[in-house]
């Protein structure tokens, strides 16, 4: 298997209060994601804490989907990271965003497996409020 | 709980091609390397591909650790993200990067949760082989 995969680090802002805090919400979006970009998925492990705020990962055969929510920010760290270049993790995350109504969301690719680290494909995206 | 977290990327080469596909020995060394770091372990997922090759993720309280080891490269990506200050990921990366005998190690800090995304101390360590 090949080293090399894509890294896309997703801060999102202005998210939906109640989906950041519900476990079942989240747990299904991530697996939803990891199936819309066409990723294999592996193992699910997700996290509640008290009072508020879910951790979670998808493990994927091509690498990994995380999330870590703090719903009183309003905001979600969001890691989608996938190997060779069959399945692209902007599906994934894009549409995490566009489920958790997120106003903003800024995007950085890293390259993995290929030698130095560089942030390549950087954006921000405001989204309109309605 | 404040969104302020510090996300190390690690790029591993030339490791012990036995440890990397050894799933035993990986999962015990990330649980060990995020208790190592003063961190609370709260979700174990691993996964042994065929026909070599682990991925896995340790959930802390803090965040998470990942790995997604390539035996037949020598090659294994890690993810170390903590949350607060409380935690130094570089205690658990350098751990792991010992623990798996890498001859080089690419380390970078992402802030997250702060704003705009930038990489932060980036440094290589060529370690001497033996």
């Amino acid at each position: 298997m090949e080293t090399m995969g894509r890294h896309i680090i997703t801060e999102l802002w202005g998210c939906d209060t109640n989906k950041l805090n519900d476990i079942g919400f989240i747990e299904k979006l991530f697996v939803d994601a990891a199936l819309e970009a066409g990723a294999e998925v592996r193992e699910v492990a997700f996290h509640k804490f008290a009072p508020q705020g879910v951790s979670g990962v998808v493990i994927i055969s091509e690498s990994h989907l995380t999330i870590h929510s703090f719903p009183e920010h309003g905001y979600a760290s969001i890691d989608v990271y996938t190997c060779g270049d069959r399945i692209d993790p902007h599906v994934a995350s894009d549409y995490i965003s566009r489920e958790l109504h997120a106003k903003t969301s800024e995007v950085v690719e890293i390259p993995r497996g290929m030698g130095p680290i560089a942030i390549a494909n950087k954006k921000t995206v405001e989204v309109g409020m309605a």
